[in-house]
Order: structure tokens, then C-alpha cells, then sequence
């Protein structure tokens, strides 16, 4: 799995931060950065879904598998 | 900031770890989770561009940022 995310929609995010020009390297950078992060939590929330004998994601599963619970 | 990523990509990606099905809710609850991911990373690389004396965020800057030196 990769780039799921648009490229200009994480741009946005770095101008939303404060960013005046960004190079395209850092974008995708941090568009790979994101995609892994929520690759993982995706991944673990399948995981915490399936043990609460679920087929389907639930918000409360993303929450646990980032232990935001 | 808020609601950059598209829900359809998000979607994708919790697909592609191995969701079969999907709530609505869990894939606001990622854009949610991952937007504030890469908006934190976003912020520290405007700082760490800036302290280099640049106004254009690079690679490297979104690579410090995440201590992936």
C-alpha cells in the first residue's frame, strides 16, 4: 500500500502549518510518512476488531489501537 | 486545520490493512488521528527550516522533524 494520499492535499497540511514553499520531496516524504502511520493503526484496529469478533472497523477500534480510549 | 485528506483515501488505506468492512465513523476517526499526525510534523518542520534560515520546507526538514536523521 502507497500514496493513497493526494500530494496536494498534504501540501496543504504544511502550508496549513506555517509553511511559505515546500519542495516536492518534502511532500512526498511526508505523504509516506502519514500513509505508514495510519497503515499501521489500520493494521492494529483490523487486529483489535477481530478479536471482538467484528468483520467491520468501528470508530472505537481506531481509537483503541491508538490507545486513545 | 482540519478535513484535508479525502474519506475515500483513507478508506483505501484501512482496505488495504485488511478491513472488510468500515464505519464511517472509524475513517473520520483516522483523517482525524493522521491530520494531526502530519500537522504536528508539519509545525516542527517550518521550525526546523526556519532555524536553518529557510523559508522552503525540504526533505530533510520533514525527515528532522521526525528524528528520521
Amino acid at each position: 500500500m502507497m500514496a493513497e494520499l493526494s500530494l496536494s492535499s498534504v501540501e496543504k497540511i504544511l502550508k496549513d502549518a506555517g509553511a511559505k514553499r515546500v519542495s516536492d520531496d518534502a511532500i512526498r516524504e511526508l505523504r509516506k510518512i502519514i500513509e505508514e502511520f495510519a497503515e499501521d493503526i489500520g493494521t492494529e484496529a483490523v487486529k483489535v476488531a477481530e478479536h471482538a469478533g467484528r468483520k467491520t472497523i468501528k470508530e472505537k477500534d481506531i481509537k483503541f489501537a491508538t490507545r486513545q480510549y
